[in-house]
């Protein structure tokens, strides 16, 4: 096998009490890239779909976890790769990473699986480094290993597989707005009320019970974040009114998706996951800012080959 | 049936990163108390052994718990509590809430069982609110349900069981020093770092899955509480060589139990807990301080019927 065609999932990292821990993989919407074996040694991107990102391997997110691997082998050939983007840069739903764990994910492929996907992971997060100016890995280790995923630490990585109901599906808002990275980490406090801390543990606990046991009304129960959103949904634009209105149509939850401005929803059925896209819809038809709107069951399968 | 002899254990309350809402039960310590229906009406204390506590039913811990229950039903007889008490009062092992949870568990069987476990707590709040100023349900939940339990809130109750792996056993030793609430409550920050938060709840929610999975690696490597310990370990003597001798000894991980002086160590096997048992106690004998040191399993049955 010396070309692959790979599936790079969308995610949402910071699910509400599990900030900066836990995140989950979406279905239907997520990037396409095709890997390509090479004699000409080195990694070469050799085209781009969709956005306007760097073709200097060095300098693009898929080349530079690309290039961690590459690194890491001893080869005497080289790999293209070949980007057709659909999730769009800034958008809070792993763009970054979508690109950081294709590219990764495809050449672990070509060469036979040398690496486990913790492995991938820490290849992927110095891509990822290079988009978000941190190494995290809240929406690599979702889109690498599917479902929900729990990032214990990160020296070293630890990342925890929590199971997923069979019924859960994701309604995921992006209003057309950028903001700043700088801008929704300057506005996170340096302390918390011990208090909120505890109510914060208990839910993510909770939450993590709840996923489980396939406890719809504890994940509903669960699904609060009483420490950051408070902050950040002020950056974004009618974020109470889109709650209200997922709620009132019958979500098990709603927050921030990464740090925005996409919001996601979480519901029990795709019934409900479509009425709650119709109410979001609703709400921010109004406002006057455009909009994508996704309906996703939870991806428990994570990056994938199509061909 | 019209008398009935019951078990009601020890429990382990702020289990390291499940600060104020996780707790477990234990087996090999706890009080025996004898409920017996009589045609004099109310709530009458007629026996107490092993520490000195008030006969008046109003100013006992079990006294106030089955008053609480005895309010919501309507009989033309009353109830009579005998108490064999063994954990010492302000031991930080759950002694209020053994005893709180004796008398309505034993009511509840000779009423044959009106209420369920979470209104049972609900009455057995009143009476640990007597001992402990607040009302808290950290010991009184694993004490009635055994096993592992988590607190989700107080107000609504809402009482979550986590699965306990077959082989976890506790080594616990209660040095005999008294650690006075307010001073345990007076050193806890009022704001803690976020970071320091979010560290607690990735460990939180990791131990939750370790305890649902079996994984007695991730057990210990989630064991740990970066928030209150630092502050209540110093007001336990040799806390920190109590700890390190337990790890060493091979314990999964060591903390505070409740608020103190007790502190637990959990184990994967009764070997290792036995092991665990001479380490602490080769500690503590050399400080000149008095103490008693428990191997348990985990009780995952709770308060019991004995005869």
């Amino acid at each position: 096998m010396n070309e692959i065609k790979i599936f790079s999932p969308a995610t949402v990292a910071n699910v509400s009490c599990g900030f900066d821990v836990l995140g989950f993989c979406l279905d239907s919407v997520g990037d396409d890239m095709v890997i390509r074996k090479t004699e000409k040694k080195g990694i070469h991107i050799t085209k781009i779909e969709g956005f306007d990102l760097p073709y200097e391997a060095d300098l693009n997110v898929a080349g530079v976890s690309a290039l961690a691997m590459y690194e890491a082998i001893d080869v005497d050939f080289g790999f293209e790769i070949e980007i057709y983007k659909n999730i769009k840069p800034g958008s809070g739903i792993g763009s970054s990473a979508a690109s950081a764990v294709g590219s990764v994910f495809g050449m672990n492929e070509l060469l036979g699986r040398p690496f486990n996907k913790t492995q991938l992971t820490g290849f992927a997060i110095k891509g990822e480094a290079l988009a978000s100016k941190c190494e995290h890995a809240d929406n690599l280790a979702p889109a690498l290993f599917g479902g929900f995923t729990l990032v214990k630490s990160i020296s070293p990585l630890q990342i925890l597989e929590i199971p997923s109901p069979d019924d859960l599906y994701a309604t995921i808002i992006h209003p057309q707005i950028e903001i700043k990275t700088s801008e929704s980490r300057a506005i996170l406090p340096k302390k918390i009320a011990l208090s909120d801390a505890i109510t914060q543990w208990a839910n993510f606990g909770s939450l993590i019970h709840a996923l489980h046991t396939s406890d719809y009304d504890l994940i509903k129960e669960s699904l609060h974040d009483v420490v950051v959103e408070p902050h950040r949904s002020k950056l974004i634009p009618h974020f109470n009114a889109v709650k209200k209105a997922a709620i009132t149509a019958g979500a098990l939850g709603c927050g921030i998706s990464g740090s925005g401005p996409s919001i996601f929803t979480l519901s029990n059925s795709l019934e409900t996951s479509n009425n709650v896209k119709d109410a979001i819809k609703n709400v921010y038809s109004k406002t006057g800012i455009a909009f994508e709107i996704h309906v996703s069951k939870i991806n428990t399968e994570g990056v994938k080959i199509i061909s």
